[in-house]
């Protein structure tokens, strides 16, 4: 099942309303790119590559509802639409990417007809590559897995956050789909829940067996010998560090005090071959987060709070990180590595 | 300011009802033994000591709250009560104890009047002793605290906890009555939220500057340097572990793992002289309290959950415990400590 996709019945891009889940799989067919862009400002659209298959589903869809017939008007509207697309989420890179990718390529078309079906086709080929891209790193982590193991993550690096399969989950779908018996430990990831609300939903969704537990239960479930592996997503690679959602230190550290192996399973866009840890801000959300849940205090109002989005795991603590070119072991030599696939 | 305390005007229990906290801060007049006892099994008073103390005042509500005046039949329904009392929370020892140490006292009274003195009088000696024994916890303790620490702890092991001035908040409030500047970072405490409910506030209420953070963050607010001293409570110490609130191992694996001193602060009542950490069961708890928050579904319904209430940290990774009389480094030879202190 696709998080996004284009209906090819209907004429319209389809997605999963992430905010509805874990209390219901609700599928919105969308028809108007304007009603995209909401979807994506309320967060029903999330995860970096689902956003670059929703950026590129924007462009079919402008270019298969702009009125217009006169071409130069056309391709006046077609291209401040995309600029405002590209608007509603201004720090996501892979949204930006994936309208332009599909912008360049429909710009070749000759006629109304030829662009609206160039961004058309572009668009599903960006929700293609993805899906194998996740695959890619499913088949070469699943060799790190064995039957019967159970394998603990943090927040989401599922389907939900891609266009399907998922890169952390991807490995242990592949595993999975190898025939081998996985078990997964998710921790609920406060202060957003995605642990609770998306990866036990997306897994039970697989019947693949998950259980919750609580992010400071980490420490304790290895000690007891009930994990065999760590594998987390990421946010950012850099030469020395992984940047992930909070949280993904601490269990790092508790993984390596128990000797588990602790690994990152990310595609190559995730790289920023131009930075090291000490190069990159990590973005503070508002303390609301830690103050309320769904609107319900619980803790005082003017409570002080530290509230970083993501934090870095240096690469000592990383066992390997997956990539869908293959298993990568620190420490990281990225000049190698760029040699090594032609990057 | 006191938990709970007996009002000599009014003549009732006077306690702070927990669960209204952080909202507001409510004071209960308690006139009668049930309403005591609804009380308690509300969790309106929590906490070891301030159960202990809730038995001793319970005791003497009835004491002065029985009608009859045949000194036979009234002992008859004193005790009776009294048993009533202590099946209120059957598991927390320390409310059976105050009844009982109360009870013992009040039944050597000649008469009734005799016997409700007493009673009054053994209730509050036990409050006050609580509160004396925190206070030693705290001069002990404020020795290992620096002008200028920030210390980092985890549950609520406070006043709230306690009659007054609390264990871990104890020591950090002993330092600061000596002038240190200590700064606070609380953690959150999942599943039940003792550190943004409790702890925030009750720091606030005191002037004490403290960070509210999430669970996971230990190990990141440890790496970027914002951590000086990690102090814990206890629910129980046997002589190779620390038996606390879920999430006290996690948290001592990555102080241990930065070189940051791992506290624990607790009354010798906490010590458990005949155990060792393989013979004490680990109470899990119902999994909806990851399930669901505040009636709000934020889990799949029948996701599986494992929710211990404790976790064991092994004296390894303990640098000292803070007791009343005075501060014990690991390891632990129990027999040599009850000599010590002729236990």
């Amino acid at each position: 099942m696709r998080t996004i996709y284009w209906d090819d019945k209907k004429g319209c891009v389809t997605l999963v309303d992430q905010t509805a889940l874990p209390v219901k799989l609700l599928l919105l067919d969308i028809h108007e790119v304007r009603d995209l862009e909401d979807a994506i400002l309320k967060l029903k659209v999330r995860g970096a590559p689902a956003l670059g298959a929703a950026g590129g589903f924007g462009v079919a869809l402008l270019a298969y509802t702009i009125k217009s017939r006169d071409i130069k008007e056309y391709i006046e509207k077609l291209m401040s639409g995309a600029d405002e697309l590209k608007g509603t989420r201004p720090t996501a890179v892979n949204l930006s990417w994936g309208v332009e990718r599909t912008m360049r390529k429909a710009l070749t078309g000759k006629d109304i007809s030829e662009i609206q079906s160039l961004a058309l086709e572009e668009a599903k080929a960006i929700a293609d590559d993805d899906v194998a891209r996740c695959k890619a790193i499913g088949e070469h982590g699943s060799k790190l897995l064995e039957d019967g193991d159970t394998v603990m993550t943090h927040c989401n690096a599922g389907r939900m956050a891609c266009v399907d399969w998922g890169t952390a989950l991807g490995v242990i779908r592949s595993a999975v789909a190898e025939g081998k018996k996985i078990k997964v430990i998710s921790c609920e990831t406060r202060p957003l829940n995605q642990g609770c609300r998306i990866t036990t939903w997306e897994l039970m969704e697989d019947g693949i067996p998950v259980t919750l537990i609580t992010d400071s239960m980490s420490g304790h479930v290895m000690r007891k010998g009930m994990v065999d592996k760590v594998i987390v997503g990421a946010d950012r690679i850099v030469e020395d560090a992984v940047f992930n959602k909070i949280g993904t230190y601490t269990h790092s550290v508790v993984a390596k005090a128990h000797g588990i192996p602790f690994y990152v399973a990310a595609p190559f866009s995730t790289f920023d071959f131009t930075k090291k840890e000490k190069d990159v801000v990590i973005e503070e959300r508002s303390g609301d987060e830690l103050r309320y849940w769904g609107g319900m205090q619980i803790a005082p109002k003017d409570v002080q709070v530290y509230n970083p989005a993501f934090d870095a795991t240096p690469m000592e603590n990383v066992t390997a990180i997956i990539t869908e070119l293959g298993i990568l072991k620190p420490p990281m030599d990225f000049s190698e590595i760029k040699k090594k696939f032609n990057i």
